[in-house]
This record gives structure tokens, C-alpha cells and sequence, in this order.
């Protein structure tokens, strides 16, 4: 399938199904900004939860963090971002059109959209340094005094707290602080649906190491991070790892891989682990006065932990399960279009549909959703014939549909069929809960594991 | 325990053990901005995914939404927010304070502390309407035609992704858009640690129904949104419904309920319950020349739905959770801190506490803990006396201690504290993960429940 079908097809199905709508529609929209609908919101909440539960929850070395979009502007005169958070752009004279200039060979005249820059004699500008931070005004007048910025990472916000961090929670490295949350960056050229947005959400970590031990860490966080995906159910063959190359690298980083991950418009970076040396914490350290280092008890003596940052973007991730997830098969002559979503990213985790309206059975079923909506999130469908209702879940990715039949009044027994396969199972009503819970997370009836 | 007391105490719990920081405190802070730390962003994320349940999960009447912070300006014209989303700031010529107008008696000067504004001898100028929004520029140069506003509400995000909804989730009236975000305003003067902040979260949920109906929501979603505290534990008698006096109302407004609840500086409000009429679609329908209404297909008569919101402070939610969980008692003879927090909301579920060093326990109470951390959030001590570690985990509020002894190897067993009864219960250790959940989330092992 042509790469820009499959991103065509996408975004029509993200806007008519309710997982994507473009920004502020009714008025024309944003360029390049989006919302989230009732579907895309579960899903996006399921990879947040995910790697909530995998980088946080589930390890003993990782704690999470909450910090505020709006911090002391110190903070981007300390990290760099106000004197070098830049993109060249290049401004045509006769159109008004406005490009980056290191991306010009991307980029297409707004009067000619057949030509690059300069090919459609527009006069272009010499390029000039353009800071991708927006800037907004705390307290009532705009004065230089009350300028800040709106985040662009949410890095700094967990280096700030390092000390804070450290002894209220007796850390000691190697230990890791997570945050997830909006950033926000001027870009010049956003694009690819929710690839580039300048509102994106990220899910970053800052692992503190003993400078000794970089290189450890930062081969386990690639290993880690990259299997991450895999157990989400991406494709292995569509994921790979990238080391960067010396001129790739920022100045305050000595190594950087991404996570790349081929969709429809090529190989693009789902998140980048990058080696970022003791730069951050010496860097705050000078700025505010204040030590940000670790006291060794066993060596008695105070170091600045080297830094391992596994920087995830959240919109991009949702697109890539999404774009994986995209299926056009043929099942007995028909197209069938399936979202193969992981069980614990599906928005809907089991949908209800009564067979037949006599006897109480809507009643019945939409009892047993309501008991299992507790737990997940649920649909109840009664509206139209089966097959049809069959192809409503499957189009969003919804891993298991309950069947309540005439046969369940007496056996107490409703069908399960899985989207996968489409093979059906008899489940008694009351191990409905178990069977579904153990199929989204994992057997977990035994504590001792 | 005087109210000052109270808050002075929990503002240095917060900080001690990690639930909440000064933001930006290595650069002198922020006025009124916080970081939420390890423990901080377990008990917020509780208390999010508490509302997300009990009002879109489970629920077959209202579905969620993200839309983004950065909007179209047409919405915030629209809304009425450029026009009259103002406080009237007074400033004083001499010591540059900056009040508002209608609150000078819960203000102090600046340079005089136990004054007034006024009092002081100071110069106060006129009240003038001061914008709360916060204006930021979207592109590359800051001029009019890219100035955006940061919302200062979840609810415009809803209201102009109406039709979008509607038609891409099938619904009608009656039923509601939930979202969860970051909000934006400009105080004048914020305060009362977590209250108060220019950067808050709201839990918003626009509920749409026939005209005729709004008097049976508006009664209904008052009692809802009341017992949602009720139910996660907060005292009854700290808790009010206020209604709205005609000079309260905003202009949108036709009526209008707060649940306050009494925190140590007073009675103060949790969230609105606002009955908006039909306001906001017509004010969006207007403007954008889109017509958001609900096409009725028995009356066939297209109508524009009215609207009751319940809109509620994640962050003063969060405060008000602390504040009522927050116990000092006397415990043979010695002072107990306690945070009896609901089970739902513990940031740690389960602490996991080795009481002997010998034959492997401490191995064997982290395989424990593993095995429970893939669902709940946990803690692993094995430092200090028991009696200390036990009052390390009441303070934080988590609900159950989970000691591993020297009997555990010959019954397979391990002993459950109680944070509020300090009782102990012995549990065999493979239905620990079930007696934990039970006691967390309720019974759900019958999903016929």
C-alpha cells in the first residue's frame, strides 16, 4: 500500500471512529494540532499507564516525578535552551513563507507547491537563529521580569529536583526519575499527523549512574527500551536501533541511539536514550549555587552522577501502535480492516452484544458489562446484525467480544470471540472477568509469581 | 490543632517525604508553583484515575477527550474569555504591590505585612480589568495575527468537539465529555499551597441533555460529584454543598452548586456544579457559522442540547484528600502521624518489610514484592527497626504492611498490618495479590456481581 494511503487512511479512521480529530476544527484549525477523542484518549492513556507501569511501577530503582510547565526562567539560561534552543529559518521575501533552513530539499513554496524554496523565484532571507521556546508573561504586565517559558523538555524539571528527589525518597544511584507530560517547541515545520506537533507529550526518565558505570546502563536502557515496543506488539522487522553519529550529537551529549520505527513516511525516531554525561546536574549546580551531587557513604566522598536519558514521545508512540497496528485482510470474500492492537493498548477491552431481544437479555448483558466495567473499559452493542457489530469492534481494535445468546439463560455461559483469530470460546459468566483480565495482563493469581 | 498548624505541618510532610516541592526551588521558586515528587505523583495519578472511572469508565453516558491546551483564538472570542475573563487589579504607586480590587481584606501589603492595601499609607491606583489568560505567540515573530492563549478551562476543548463526538461515537442526549488537563490563569493573587496555583488541572465533564431535563441532571450530578468524595473517604461533616446566590452567577450560568469542603483556612470550593444552558454551543455555532446541535430522529427536530458541568480542581482535590487524611494520634504512649488515606488513592499499596536477614527472607520478600508490583505500586524496607519502618509507611498513608518472618519458610505465609486498625492478619502468600486487590478495589471476583 502507497505510504501516503496508509497515512490517508489513518487519519479518516482516527477522525470518523473518534481517535483523532484535527484542533480547533469549527474554526479552521491549528496547523498541525490535534485532539484527542474518546477512543484515542483510551489509547493514549494505555501507553502513558504502560510505561508508567514498566519504567516506574514495576521497578524498584525508579521513582516518578510531577513538575510544572511553567518553571523559573533560570532554569533555560542554566540548560542552555535560552542561548541555544534555535532552528535556522529562512524567510521568503515575495510569499511570506517561512522554512528551515536546514531542511529546505522538505520543503515546498505555499504559492508553488510544486517547487522547494528558492526553485519558485521568491527572495529568500539570509538564515537567523529562531528560538523554538514560547514565551508567555506571569504577572499582569509584559515586562522582561515576568517573562518564562513554556517547557520544551521535561528533563530539566527532574534535574531541578535532583536533591529534593534524593533525600526525601533515600535514593542513591543507580536510580532513575520519570516524568510524563506536555512540552511544547515553536517548530518552524510540524507535520506528519501526530508526529510533529508543537503541544506534544513526552515520557522522559533521568537514570543517575556512578560515572563508572555509563556504559552499562546506557546499553541495558537501549536494550530496555527497545523491547518495549515489542511487548506492545510492534513489529520487530519495523523497529530498529541507531547510534548516532559524532556530528549528530548534541554538546552536552557523548552518545545517543534512537528508536526508530518505520512508518508509512519512512524510518523516524520514536525516542532517543542518550548518554548525557554529568552536563545538567554541573550545569544547575553553577547557575543556582546550589551542590547537586550524591554523598558515597562507602568511598565518603560527594560525586555528580553521570545521566542515561531515555526520552520517549508519547503522540509518536500512539501513532506507531497505531500505524502497526492497521490491518486490510479478507476474511470469506470481504475486506475486513482490523486494528491488531496489544490487549492492554486496545481503547475498548471487551465489547457486549445481546443475540436476541427477548427474555431479558439485553438486561442480562448489559449487567455483566457493567460488572466488568469496573475493572476495563467496556461498549455495549445491541444495533444491527452481528457480523456488522463484529467489524465496528474489530475497526478500533477491540481484543474481545461477548455474545450473550438464548443458550446463556440456561448454561450461564456467554461466547468470547477474540478479533485476532475470530475463533470463539464458551466462558461461564461468572470466570468471564478472570479470563479477560488474565488474556489483557498476564496471569497474575499467583502472588509468588 | 490552629489551621496554620495544620497546613504548616502538611506543607513539611509534603516536602519531607516527597509528595510535593517548591517548584523551582534551587532558583528561589516560583510565587505559589509546586512540584509533585515520588509519592506526590502516585496520589495525583490516583486521584485522576479514580474520577476517569467513576465518571467515563464506568458509566455508558459519558466518553473522554483530550483536546490541546493550545487552541484557536476564535475560541476564546467565542467564549467571551478575551472579552471578560478578568479580575480588577488594583496596584499601589509605592511599594508596587498588586491586589485584587474585590479582595483587598484577605491582602497585605507587601512592604507592611500586618497592613492592609490602603492601611499602609501606600497609593493605590484605580481598578483596571486585567486578562487572567496567559498570551503566548504561535510561529516564528511575535505579532497578532500568531498570538494563541493557553486555555484557562478544559471545557471550550469540549464544547467545539461536540459534533466531532456526537457523530463519531453515535451518542444523544443525555450524555456527557469527560477530560482531564493542565489548565492556565493569570491570579493575581494565588495561594494556600496547592489551592491556588497559575497552573492547575481540572477534571471537567460537559453533560448534554434535552432542555426539558436539565433540572433532574443538575439535582443529580450535585448528589454524584458529592458522594465521589464521600466514597473515597472524606469526612461527611467537612464536606458542603453551597448553592449559588443570583450575584454569584457568571452570565453563562442559570444556576449553580459548589462542593466545598472545610480545609484548615475555612470553607472553600471543590468544584462547581454549573448549569450552563445552552450558552456555550450557541456562542461556538454563532461564531464559527457550524450549527452544533442534536438532531432528535423521533421528534425530527434539530435542537441545541443544554448542559450541566461538573467541574472539579485535580490539585485542590489532591489537597483536600491530604488535609482530611492527615492524623496525629497517640499510640502506647507516642505520637502517630497517619495519612488514613483510602486504599485507592495510597500512593503504596503494600510495603513489603523483612524481619529477618537469615535463610533468604530478604530475597524472598522482593520476590513478593515483584510479583504484587505488576499491579500495584509497592515499597521494599528492610532498614530499621520494625516499629519505625511501620511508622515510615503511616505517614505516608500506605494501607498495608506485609511482613516476611522466620515462619514464612515453613507455612508459606506472611503477616498484613493494618494502617488504621494496626491489626495483623496472617495470609498465605499466593492470595496476597487477591486480598490486597479485594481491599483496594472491592470484590470482583464474580463478574455477575
Amino acid at each position: 500500500m502507497p505510504a501516503e494511503d496508509t497515512m490517508a487512511k489513518l487519519v479518516s479512521l482516527s477522525k470518523r471512529r473518534g481517535f483523532v480529530y484535527p484542533a480547533s476544527e469549527i474554526y479552521g484549525g491549528l496547523a498541525s494540532s490535534w485532539d484527542y477523542g474518546p477512543l484515542g484518549v483510551e489509547l493514549k492513556r494505555n501507553v502513558k499507564d504502560a510505561w508508567w507501569q514498566a519504567t516506574v511501577q514495576e521497578r524498584d530503582d525508579v521513582v516518578g516525578l510531577d513538575s510544572a510547565i511553567l518553571q523559573s526562567p533560570e532554569v533555560w539560561r542554566a540548560s542552555g535552551h535560552v542561548d541555544n534552543f534555535t532552528d535556522p529559518l529562512i524567510d521568503c521575501k515575495k510569499c511570506k513563507g517561512r522554512f528551515r533552513a536546514d531542511d529546505l530539499q522538505n520543503q515546498y513554496c505555499p504559492e508553488k507547491p510544486s517547487k522547494h524554496p528558492g526553485e519558485c523565484e521568491g527572495e529568500l532571507t539570509e538564515a537567523r537563529q529562531f528560538n523554538l521556546m514560547f514565551k508567555t508573561f506571569v504577572g499582569p504586565v509584559e515586562e522582561d521580569a515576568s517573562v518564562a517559558y513554556l517547557r520544551p523538555e521535561t528533563a530539566q524539571g527532574i534535574f531541578i529536583n535532583f536533591s529534593n528527589v534524593l533525600t526525601s525518597s533515600r535514593r542513591k544511584p543507580p536510580f532513575g526519575i520519570a516524568q510524563i507530560g506536555k512540552s511544547f517547541r515553536n517548530e518552524i515545520t510540524p507535520g506528519n499527523f501526530l508526529f510533529r506537533t508543537r503541544e506534544f507529550e513526552q515520557m522522559e526518565m533521568e537514570f543517575f549512574v556512578p560515572p563508572d558505570d555509563w556504559e552499562r546502563w546506557y546499553q541495558e536502557w537501549q536494550k530496555t527500551r527497545f523491547e518495549w515496543y515489542v511487548d506492545l506488539g510492534v513489529r520487530r522487522d519495523r523497529l530498529r536501533l541507531r547510534e548516532h553519529g559524532a556530528d549528530e550529537l548534541a554538546h552536552y551529549s557523548r552518545a545517543c541511539s534512537d528508536v526508530e520505527y518505520e512508518f508509512p513516511f519512512g524510518w523516524s525516531e520514536l525516542e532517543g536514550i542518550a548518554f548525557r554525561t554529568d552536563y545538567d546536574l554541573l550545569q544547575h549546580t553553577e547557575r543556582s549555587g546550589k551542590p547537586l551531587k550524591f554523598f558515597d557513604p562507602q568511598s565518603k566522598e560527594h560525586y555528580t552522577p553521570y545521566v542515561i536519558e531515555p526520552a520517549a514521545g508519547c503522540d509518536r508512540a500512539t501513532l506507531a501502535f497505531l500505524c502497526d497496528a492497521y490491518t486490510e485482510e479478507q476474511v470469506e470474500g470481504e475486506e475486513r480492516v482490523v486494528l491488531k492492537l496489544h490487549p492492554r493498548l486496545a481503547p475498548i477491552k471487551a465489547a457486549f452484544l445481546p443475540l436476541v431481544k427477548k427474555e431479558g437479555m439485553p438486561e442480562r448483558a448489559r449487567k455483566l458489562q457493567q460488572a466488568v466495567s469496573r475493572r476495563f473499559p467496556t461498549f455495549f452493542d445491541a444495533a444491527a446484525a452481528i457480523g456488522r457489530r463484529y467489524r465496528r469492534q474489530d475497526e478500533v481494535g477491540t481484543p474481545y467480544c461477548v455474545t450473550i445468546d438464548g443458550q446463556t439463560a440456561e448454561d450461564q455461559a456467554v461466547t468470547v470471540r477474540d478479533r485476532d483469530s475470530m475463533t470463539q470460546e464458551r466462558v461461564a459468566e461468572d470466570q468471564l472477568l478472570s479470563f479477560l483480565d488474565e488474556r489483557i495482563h498476564g496471569s497474575l493469581t499467583s502472588a509468588d509469581g
